[in-house]
């Protein structure tokens, strides 16, 4: 049998989202062949986020500084709010540097099969931000799943009545995709709103 | 962007196998979303590791004592050892206590493709403990892809001079399989091995 701490680390990998309790146990084998090049910076980079990393109390990025780097930034326009379910679609979005505004992480979506209600996520948090005054257009940019929707409809209907503009992302063909591998949802959507060219 | 940190831990998960980049960083999201309960038992787990494991001198196993359980108990069968690629063989081997004997972890397999030489495992540290004596049986228990059996094969010749019984694992149906599941070297084998009923 494996030593008490294997089976720890073991089990601790085989939580993360993509790994199984076998591809964990290969994962522990790689790091313990490779302790320096691979057990000990796994370990600094995962002491560093704990130690460093705290949430933003105003948007819910994840940065060493609170508030972060992103709302903390004079150059951004504070007239442009982007609402996105997780800090990885706030990564995705702002990597590509094309928002120019802030964001607001929610920290899910509803969802009636996983019992995720609204007082589950930082809803009450955005409508005091938009409240607040200074926004014009607030950006939904959930997910194009029914849950992602579901939740934009629901923020919609609480922030109707504040002076903002409310949009969402584009649906459409995704730039190199090919038409005969789209779903027909897609396609409807492109369809209809399709522009006059050049 | 995420922060330095977060790319720093993204990268390191990301060179664990079965995990690429993107599912990298979803489980960094999800250590960031669940700090006491996946972010700091991880952390724990990976710095036990770290700091009490050490190898075998002897057979290779990974352990928190050197000379490591198996080869300091003495209730074992010094007459018998098993040797294997890799220490989750020994592992696997150990955790169905099925060997009363002690093992020989080869670090790797014999394998032109990726310039496994003889000199890159721990063959040198086997063929020193059968020629010192007091061993019976020696089970090549590798791998039963062509590298494994290549190593195999390589192990019988080193050994051949001393006067050990050398075995290996039998090959045939894996017990709950499907025989039109079975690839044909399998079923040859099985079939080649059969024995009478009952």
């Amino acid at each position: 049998m494996a030593s008490p701490e294997i089976e720890a680390l073991t089990q601790a990998l085989s939580r993360l989202p993509g790994l199984g309790p076998r591809s964990a146990r290969r994962a522990v084998l790689h790091l313990l062949k490779r302790r320096e090049s691979a057990l000990e910076p796994l370990l600094r980079a995962l002491d560093a986020v704990n130690e460093r990393l705290v949430t933003c109390g105003i948007c819910g990025n994840v940065d060493t500084v609170d508030p972060c780097g992103i709302c903390a930034d004079q150059r951004r326009d504070a007239r442009a709010l982007c609402v996105v379910e997780d800090v990885a679609d706030l990564w995705a979005l702002d990597k590509s540097r094309l928002f120019p505004g802030r964001f607001h992480v929610l920290g899910g979506r509803l969802s009636a099969l996983e019992g995720v209600r609204p007082e589950d996520l930082s809803i009450d948090a955005l409508v005091a931000r938009v409240e607040a005054g200074g926004i014009d257009e607030v950006v939904l940019a959930m997910n194009a799943t029914l849950e992602g929707q579901t939740t934009a409809h629901y923020l919609a209907e609480r922030l109707e009545r504040f002076p903002v503009r409310l949009t969402q992302l584009a649906h459409g063909v995704p730039v190199g995709g090919e038409l005969d591998y789209l779903d027909e949802g897609t396609l409807a959507q492109a369809l209809r709103a399709r522009r006059p060219l050049g």
